[in-house]
């Protein structure tokens, strides 16, 4: 989804296609060149559970894999010649990789913080996507609207990023209709959990609290039923989606301010679809 | 030493010094980067002897380490706001790290390949000495001496890479005066040992042949002391050394065509430093 919108805001701001791909392309091999190291990171965590990942070679090619799509993404940005761009772009490498340090650092700490979880969203999620969102401006040099797309992108980042973390509190039908939840076990509280916290819910505390205390070894089914059960029938799980809703609602009036096309129309139905669920 | 070569360089052609400083410090950055990450890999290698080593925690914080230092690099390089010095320092995180793969893919191979081991110093070494020497010019656009510092960084670091790896057979005073053979039980197989196999030397060749398909594992201590012996006496090391120093004389040679200056007579003897040695 990242690459799109660079390509669609390339398109309202009529610049060349490839410079809109080129854009992308940097963005999203950046983006999962972190995923590729996060890999590493997060074998290096299951291990704990399940001994037989991240064999030696494994963790070799990973991190070699990561550091070519680095390298392979800063080849591609320099053929932008757009030096404010490689500079944002520089800024957006530098922001993933603090976000993934703030994120580990504070993994497991109790109890954990909704200002923590906001900074680290920004760092991971909302500086990438408004970078994908703000670029084709720096290069159709329009400054005009460029504080209007970094807003844009930033407020679509954080809402893609709340609502994918309440998908993991959600039925998986993959998975024979449990959730996944394999946030809090990796030591990550994210809003849902944060909201039930902040309002006192002291079964959610207590489970919070035995799950991290345990580094995420000890996580019972009947904590995950009744986690699941708090957060939904006591409205956590909407109150953070409509946290996000709210968000996109807002940028779907920035967005007012852009001349209309059908690649307007496009991104107004992408945000749509990211709040196009029942919770 | 790198980032020195880079404002050595900044110097003779007259750059401000904070560009030759940025220069040295992004290819430093780059080069360390590398180094951090190469520890994740070998830290696994290791893991095979000492089960201590590479716990979950250092290769997380080793990785986003890594990651940092690329990221910062990459911060400090759009400073410089030189689109070309840009294109050519993406062109050379892409070849440290083709370097590395190169080097995993071929650790071990039996028999090893003298183009491939010159290969690897080439994309990991060689590229890297010859951005340090080259950036500068390209910054103070002075392109009629640009392809003789290019050629200038690219020998000495074949050359500085050379004589490190014969340093590798060479009596360690801090290890009681023992040399460290660290290469072979790698997978590496360099100068000195590829010279002895290409002429032959049926005792080397099964010494490499027992390290490599034991995966470093049987390094037996007579082994040790016979391959050295064979390498002294039988002229593999000075061989592999008086190659170094072919290319830092043909190097001085080039340095003639440079403005004499206090700065070039340092660059003079840096290169006499990296020579003087007995072998």
């Amino acid at each position: 989804m990242r690459p799109a919108f660079a390509i669609l805001f390339g398109k309202i701001v009529k610049i060349e296609d490839e410079k809109g791909i080129k854009i992308g392309a940097t963005l999203e091999l950046l983006h999962n060149s972190t995923l590729v190291h996060d890999d590493v990171i997060d074998n290096a965590d299951m291990r704990r559970g399940q001994k037989t990942h991240n064999s030696i070679w494994d963790n070799t090619l990973t991190v070699l894999y990561g550091d070519y799509m680095f390298a392979t993404a800063m080849n591609i940005a320099v053929e932008l010649k757009n030096i404010e761009v490689l500079k944002r772009i520089a800024l957006v490498s530098k922001s993933l990789v603090t976000g993934e340090l703030l994120q580990n650092a504070n993994a497991f700490n109790f109890p954990p913080k909704k200002e923590v979880y906001f900074e680290i969203i920004k760092l991971k999620t909302a500086v990438l996507f408004s970078a994908c969102c703000s670029l084709p401006l720096i290069v159709a040099e329009r400054n005009d609207l460029l504080p209007l797309a970094e807003k844009f992108g930033e407020k679509l980042g954080i809402a893609f990023q709340i609502v994918d973390d309440c998908l993991d509190f959600k039925a998986d039908l993959k998975k024979l209709g449990k959730p996944k939840l394999i946030d809090l076990p990796e030591g990550k509280a994210t809003l849902p959990v944060l909201l039930a916290m902040e309002n006192n819910e002291e079964e959610v505390i207590d489970i919070v609290k035995r799950v991290f205390d345990s580094k995420g070894e000890v996580f019972e089914a009947k904590d995950k039923k009744r986690l699941v059960n708090i957060l939904e029938k006591k409205g956590y799980l909407k109150k953070a989606f409509s946290f996000a809703k709210k968000l996109i609602s807002e940028n779907m009036e920035i967005l007012d301010n852009f001349e209309d096309s059908e690649h307007r129309q496009t991104l107004l139905k992408i945000c749509d679809f990211i709040i196009d669920r029942e919770f």
